[in-house]
């Protein structure tokens, strides 16, 4: 079984990735239960002036299409905002694995309110970057989440 | 100023035509508050075989990277899922206009709870297209709403 510091480490670098390539650092991963890893990805808005792709949906992307999401684990460095945790809802992804909701918290309390399985790690290492990435970059992460300017 | 039934008839052929490339008949389109069509899409779940691209994400994507979505007014041929209604209430677009919820019911009640103007066209069209569609070909359909097989 992979260990939830295992899983939120593929997220972790997928969001220095981003980081390297000028971009926002978020990065997700989606698991299946027994730990494989279906897909990681990370926001790509600086790099593909998209603003629809989110970490968690380049993720979801990068697995492809699945039948069953119910016994996923969705793996991201920041509280997912309501755009992907839309996703988790629709696709009913079983659990959501959070390294960090203090620089940002979407809706991750409403996913657990209906029933998805949601831990926050609290992990010091995505706080800081993206506490000092919005502190270097606050134009760009606050078009990144609909924050109008 | 362009009507309603305008706005969705630009949603309304991105359908027809994803239907016509063997997809998932659901078109969208973003346009700013004068009528300025911004982008459009339609599901691509079947075409370029990724789960992420609902009408609507595949019309904001389409409209590239905005400073200001509060004006805005997403269109769209189908009630908006989970997902698409979190972009939405994630990037404070301002109004959402829907061919029919008939076929299929998502957020946008919750929309309005958070202040997003939202109207239901009721439209004949869209409803009989989605009515075929879902008959014709169910498995596809609950594939793209997460109903799992």
């Amino acid at each position: 079984m992979t260990s939830p510091q295992d899983m939120l480490e593929v997220a972790y670098r997928e969001a220095r990735q981003g980081l390297a390539e000028g971009g926002i650092p978020i990065g997700a991963a989606l698991f299946a239960v027994d730990g494989t890893l279906l897909g990681s990805g990370h926001n790509r808005r600086v790099q593909e002036d998209d603003p629809s792709i989110h970490a968690e949906t380049d993720a979801f992307r990068a697995a492809g299409r699945q039948r069953d999401y119910r016994s996923t684990v969705m793996v991201t460095t920041l509280s997912p905002c309501w755009y992907c945790s839309g996703l988790v809802r629709q696709f009913n992804i079983g659990a959501v694995l959070i390294g960090e909701a203090r620089t940002f918290s979407g809706g991750h309390e409403w996913l657990a309110e209906y029933g998805v399985s949601v831990t926050v790690l609290d992990d010091d290492r995505c706080a800081d970057m993206m506490r000092e990435f919005i502190a270097a970059r606050p134009g760009l992460w606050n078009e990144d989440i609909g924050v109008a300017q």
